[in-house]
């Protein structure tokens, strides 16, 4: 990921070349009068690597969403509200921004007919749109007289000529005592779903999906520890396509059994990873008449049309995606341990900042690094999770804030301070959001304060039966917020992975979304409600929590019921509460919370030594009355 | 809706003579393999005529939800859990009943694969189907070399002799003083809708649709104050399809200005009910290359396909449904008016049931009767608005419970009764639950009762932002009866009428749907959380609410903020309480409440001369502490 430019990309005579080439029948068959670029890469993953950073290339625009389209006369790049003022600055005048969420923007599909003339060829690399997608567009197209084409030769790639190789990291193999579960057996289970529903093959394009398949982790994309690779499961066959040198080391051959099978079935074929294509093409031509193959509804159109119609069989989550989002035992203590490092260095910072901070020299980014330093001391890190959030003041009210150095505030004795951020340790990843105060902090501030923490103890403490789904606590975390008028315009939660991405399906808990899985024990999300006041400050708590059967008095149809707890152990500032606002049960979970806090977090910066930082700790953790 | 038989119908002459008829080449141009029939009429009304209750009339079973597949060899019939027992004492043995919801019954679709010969031909009425299902039953059966075959006339109706005739009852026209706004307001305002939609032609085929845009009532229908028509709406012309004999009446002439419109785009032109499919075929044919035709998702597939696909432009709800949803003034205060009347009822019901039971003479059936009688003594009662569920006991843990010779129990002073009834008044409809004990409760009943109290106040009390929707607010009714591990198995609430239909969309409060509309000022819902122990006791407190803004401290955004204020004024029964579990805030609510249903209807009582009703409500409306 590049840092944030705030002037705009010059793209005048990188769009003329491009016009060209969209005409030139060396790339594709018959002229285009439209190639759409969208984000993304060709696994759907949220955050991609420098190679695939294509719309970034084009237009300038490098936030993490955000779709461009090249016509003959226009180029036109659609984004949401949280890009606008950013993709202003960073876009030339031969782009239209197209916003998003407002009812006088177009879709795609609209502009495109608006503007095509008759009969027109719209073109887009298959590989990067997933198939859902594609429908949608080629549909609407159809049906006002053009057509969707799908060109193999990613048209950007042909006029970026310095674009980065892709990244072909070294693999690092997680035995048992990480994973839980061997790659051998998660196979067997894989199969067993397979069999269950008929499946004589199953596609994995998820970069994530194939590191816990594999227990293998890569640094392809920033803060994902994911390597690029796809997979093809057969009911005895195993074919992994990744980059051949990546699989020269021995300790990985053997983690892999790659000489030395234990049994054929669990043979692993090595292919390139560009051989995907041709290999499932072959497959397709070999597929008997009721054979049927399953793939991700989000997988590539590419990948997702070699196979027929008649014997494809999508879904909007694969079987990897539910196993992986279900942690065992191993993978749970493994979350624990790294989420009490992680409070060890969250608890340093904070005795550090405040110690800092009257001195004037600390601004958002030297507290960012500070915080990034204090964990990569922590035994077992790798890097950070995703980008830090820091922010002071109103920049705390952007909520995709990241500091750069022409926005960086110091932090002060006046302002409130924010910082959402995380790391990846081989036991496991985190993600936590404090808010805090190092001088007083206003009434106003307290009260908004105080109505984020009710909602995000209402979902922590939340009882709901099996089977609930998580968009169904949503409004839990926002009750006490719209009593008094006020929200926030994010979801509350997302899925984490196990020394994974810190944004994984099919669990969340959101408003948006109805697709999502209903919530089992042994899950992990976030509870991460907010406030954002603009122009002045932003508020967020944010824990992991853990997915764990409740004991309620009654057992209605022998259901069984479910509850949270908190894997995130750093102490939630009482200087912020306006205690009077909180119910006796919420004081009582508060009081709770910070007796485990120390309980568990204390006795690790004792064994650290982390004199200051337990000071503060035993300071912070006071019963509040 | 005919009453529900505790013994099998014998059908085995009947689907002799129905496969016959579907090999007869005078109503099927190839052979049927197959015979699809759904429950429902060519509205898709939630409440049938008898003359449409085929599929009652094929296979016995008269619930409210039902479909009837009938095959050379086979007969299957597919319904809810509601069901189940119904079902199966309902049906003979030539019919297989497929229950919905268990994991091991095949999907019709499934079925019909599994069981059918190659290329086989499968019929239903493409009146009776709507156009989505018509179009997920085609795929299925296409993908799986099969047909769906839209016979004209229903194979139902030809072996059905003495089948009832479509009724065709007197038609009531209502004023403004009830509606609030004349129906040529109403048409305009549609065509602003069509305008700024950019649509040529509007189709409405739901009843309550056409009853409101013309401020027309019927009878038609049991509980639903509709009668059976179409109509098609252009940019200057209105089209009427209804039985011509109902058009006599000089009033409804006038009303309609059948003879002397005032301008010509508000001419009615009237044509027979049967002649809305020839009719269409015409505007469709004489469509011009831009012309769009409005019509709802959920309209008969026959209706709908008239439509080329080109011009079909078709939406969840309907912009009629919608602007029906958001009550004026008028229509607020008749819905007002309405339910201080239906309290009236209910509180002398109530004084009457405690003076009464302990005589041991009062049934589930006689309290029900008594509770009509004594609306209908009411000002404007018109009729029921759904049949009444008095229910006793364990009766009363049967959701959809409905009292019958053969079930009917004694009220007494030892077990929970619960009635939930409502009433169709010329200015408004009522919906309301109450539960209540004549002797004394058990620990166990009060706790329940208090949850699904707690539940109730949760949503009526509840603060949201403009635009939030009906589902989000779901789980406020279920988290006390989480926390204590019990729930109830059916939604919060539904939209309700005003002198119209007792459910109605786009709106509700329900965890099972995601496509409702966002609540506006001006609608109203129910708001019926309850809880059920088998074998047991039943228990439910609905009111009717309406949506009202609220003025909390801040205005996030200059959103605005909503909340309800209960229509429903009947005391809630503080004997069932346990108000050790309430909340200061609840029992507030509680007192609050019970002192308006003592003002308003305190007042009505007084003036009807309602002593002992009177009596009766300023005894259970004291205030707890």
């Amino acid at each position: 990921m590049s840092d944030r430019n705030m002037s705009p990309k010059i793209t005048g005579e990188l769009l003329r070349q491009l016009r060209q080439v969209m005409k030139n029948c060396k790339y594709v068959s018959e002229p285009l009068q439209a190639y759409i670029i969208p984000s993304g890469d060709a696994h759907q993953s949220e955050y991609i690597a420098p190679c695939d950073c294509r719309r970034e290339f084009i237009c300038g625009f490098n936030g993490s969403a955000g779709t461009a389209i090249v016509t003959e006369q226009y180029a036109a790049m659609w984004t949401d509200g949280r890009y606008f003022l950013q993709a202003t600055q960073q876009m030339d005048n031969n782009w239209t921004l197209m916003k998003m969420g407002l009812k006088e923007t177009p879709s795609q599909e609209d502009w495109l007919i608006s503007v095509l003339p008759e009969n027109s060829k719209v073109g887009v690399d298959p590989w990067i749109i997933a198939a859902d997608q594609w429908k949608a567009m080629s549909k609407a197209l159809t049906s006002a007289g053009h057509s969707l084409i799908a060109v193999q030769e990613n048209l950007i790639d042909v006029v970026w000529v310095d674009r980065p190789q892709r990244p072909s990291t070294q693999l690092r193999t997680l035995g048992s005592d990480y994973t839980g579960m061997s790659w051998q057996d998660k196979i067997t289970a894989l199969r067993a779903k397979m069999t269950e529903r008929k499946m004589s093959w199953f596609i994995a394009t998820a970069l994530d999906e194939i590191a816990w398949l594999f227990n293998l982790r890569g640094a392809d994309i920033e803060y994902n520890p994911v390597f690029f690779a796809y997979t093809i499961v057969g009911i005895d066959t195993i074919r992994l396509f990744v980059d051949i040198k990546r699989l020269a080391d021995p300790a990985l051959r053997e983690h892999l059994q790659l000489d030395t099978p234990s049994k054929p079935e669990l043979h692993i074929q090595t292919f390139p990873y560009e051989s995907v294509f041709a290999e499932l093409q072959a497959i397709c031509t070999a597929l008997g008449h009721k054979d049927k193959v399953w793939i991700c509804d989000k997988a590539s159109c590419a990948l997702t049309q070699v196979i027929p119609q008649a014997h494809r069989s999508t879904i909007p989550y694969t079987p990897l995606c539910l196993a992986k989002a279900v942690k065992n035992t191993t993978e749970i203590q493994g979350m624990k341990t790294a989420h009490i490092k992680d409070a060890v260095a969250l608890c340093d910072l904070f005795a550090w900042l405040e110690k800092e901070i009257p001195k004037g020299t600390v601004t958002e980014i030297s507290a960012a690094d500070k915080a990034e330093e204090l964990r990569s001391q922590q035994k077992h890190f790798v890097g950070l999770s995703f980008p830090t959030i820091s922010s002071v003041g109103p920049n705390a009210a952007i909520i995709h804030y990241r500091p750069l150095p022409e926005t960086n505030r110091t932090l002060t004795v006046n302002e409130v301070y924010l910082i959402d951020s995380g790391a990846q340790y081989i036991d496991g990843t985190t993600d936590v959001t404090r808010t805090v105060h190092f001088g007083t902090p206003s009434a106003y501030e307290k009260e908004c304060f105080t109505y984020v923490l009710k909602g995000h103890i209402a979902v922590s403490a939340a009882v709901f039966p099996n089977g609930t789904k998580g968009h169904l606590l949503d409004s839990f975390a926002r009750a006490a917020l719209w009593e008094s008028g006020l929200d926030y315009l994010h979801g509350t939660g997302h899925g984490v992975g196990c020394f994974l991405n810190v944004h994984e399906g099919p669990c969340g808990i959101s408003y948006k979304t109805f697709a999502d899985e209903p919530l089992e024990a042994g899950m992990i999300v976030s509870d991460e409600p907010g406030y954002y006041e603009d122009g002045a400050f932003g508020i967020r708590l944010e824990n992991v929590v853990l997915v764990v059967p409740a004991k309620p008095k009654y057992n209605y149809r022998n259901r069984g019921s479910l509850t949270f707890e908190p894997l995130t152990l750093v102490p939630i500032q009482v200087k912020m509460m306006n205690t009077e606002l909180l119910t006796q049960k919420e004081r009582d979970w508060v009081n709770e919370y910070h007796r485990t806090c120390r309980e568990v977090v204390g006795a690790e910066l004792e064994r650290q030594g982390r004199k200051e930082a337990l000071e503060w700790l035993i300071r912070e953790t006071q019963p509040i009355v």
